[in-house]
């Protein structure tokens, strides 16, 4: 902590306390989510990462943290968020202040063997979208999800990864964003609860994969059948995850 | 029984005995698939029902057995199955011996409140498919399964409900080829065991529907880890499907 600003932020632990990370105290914060998708990520040592819309790093630098030896390239178009993720990164992680629907020359002559993102969860029913994605862009702030999908897959190197998180709602969304040379879908569901119905999906697509599209069996995020007491309740997959720094192999 | 080439023919029972149907004795039999797609129908008495490639008349006849008092039509193009639906049917069953890509005008001119179809397994990955639909089906001898899907949402009333049944690596077809008009879309996964990659997968969308995309918990076919011995490892939902003609309700 170094400025009066940095009053209004938190530092928090990730992988047991294995990364620090500041983050804003109010608004989008970091979590679960952000952890669950690096851990599908399966980079070795010397790949190249970028993560679209990084916010303060987490994923990318959880990702960082369970993997050595990565280039980690963040796209943040938030000013606040980029700057906290360069301090999150410090030399770690290369923070490109961008919005991803205009990425300066520079990162679009790069590629890279991973792309990941967390897009926001922008409720579609509480507003009104436009068919048009630049109007719907310029109106809303939010970058249309289909976006983020092609242009994850227009920055990867062949035979590279994507992996997104999102809502199970917007499932067609992403599988239509796809572009064709995107392929060997593996979706993964993540159920609050054994028996209910998934709220959210990673899902994994390989630039020029050939394989059939696949769909698993549901990850468990809490054990039991319901909220019983405050306090943790993830199941040993998750917590191996979360506290371990584990991988999620799928 | 009637005719020597009866001979080729079995008779089995559907639903508990509920329901008896001839079919040949070799190639495609129906089965759990066809039961399972009939009892996720909500049909209401009086309604209009179309299946889309009947074969037998298995789903549908376990349909109108399950519900009384349903108007029902199978469309198919084989003529010996054409001929064993109407056997089956008797006067239940309206066959209509025709392409469901090239229906008669008769057809084409009347709407239906439910459709349902149970399209072939085909391999495309054992077989060269054409990017030309008419080119596949001329080839091929199977209609391209975006063509089942369109067929199945012109057929339907405002408010129709479509059911499809298929092979869960092709669900990104199945969801790429409904109409804009189609929505509400519900996915049931069917898996073999509990925590196995669901291998099918029921889906229903709604013309004119505008709910969201949902995703459910995978329906559990068997009971256990593995296969342990024969005979009945079914679960109690899918007993209840199969032996008492209950309905699958999602």
């Amino acid at each position: 902590m170094r400025k009066d600003e940095d009053a209004d932020l938190t530092c928090d632990a990730f992988l047991g306390g294995q990364l620090h990370l500041l983050q804003p105290r109010q608004g989008y914060r970091a979590g679960l989510d952000a952890v669950l998708l690096s851990a599908c990520v399966q980079a070795e040592k010397g790949q190249r990462v970028l993560e679209l819309g990084c916010g303060v790093g987490a994923a990318i630098l959880c990702l960082g943290t369970r993997v050595q030896g990565l280039a980690l390239t963040g796209v943040e178009r938030d000013p606040r968020f980029a700057a906290l993720a360069r301090r999150n990164g410090a030399d770690s992680l290369e923070v490109v202040e961008a919005d991803l629907a205009a990425l300066p020359l520079s990162l679009r002559q790069r590629q890279f063997d991973h792309v990941l993102a967390n897009p926001p969860y922008f409720d579609r029913r509480a507003s009104v979208a436009s068919d048009d994605p630049a109007r719907e862009a310029a109106h809303g702030a939010e970058t249309p999800l289909a976006k983020w999908v092609k242009t994850a897959a227009k920055r990867l190197a062949p035979k590279g990864y994507a992996h997104f998180i999102h809502l199970t709602e917007r499932l067609p969304d992403v599988l239509a964003a796809l572009p064709h040379e995107m392929g060997s879908v593996h979706v993964l569901p993540l159920a609050a609860r054994a028996g209910r119905a998934p709220d959210r999906f990673i899902l994994r697509a390989r630039k020029n994969g050939r394989g059939a599209f696949k769909l698993l069996a549901p990850l468990v995020l809490h054990e039991g059948q319901r909220h019983v007491k405050d306090g943790e309740s993830y199941s040993a997959m998750v917590k191996s995850v979360l506290r371990d720094g584990k991988p999620l192999i799928f």
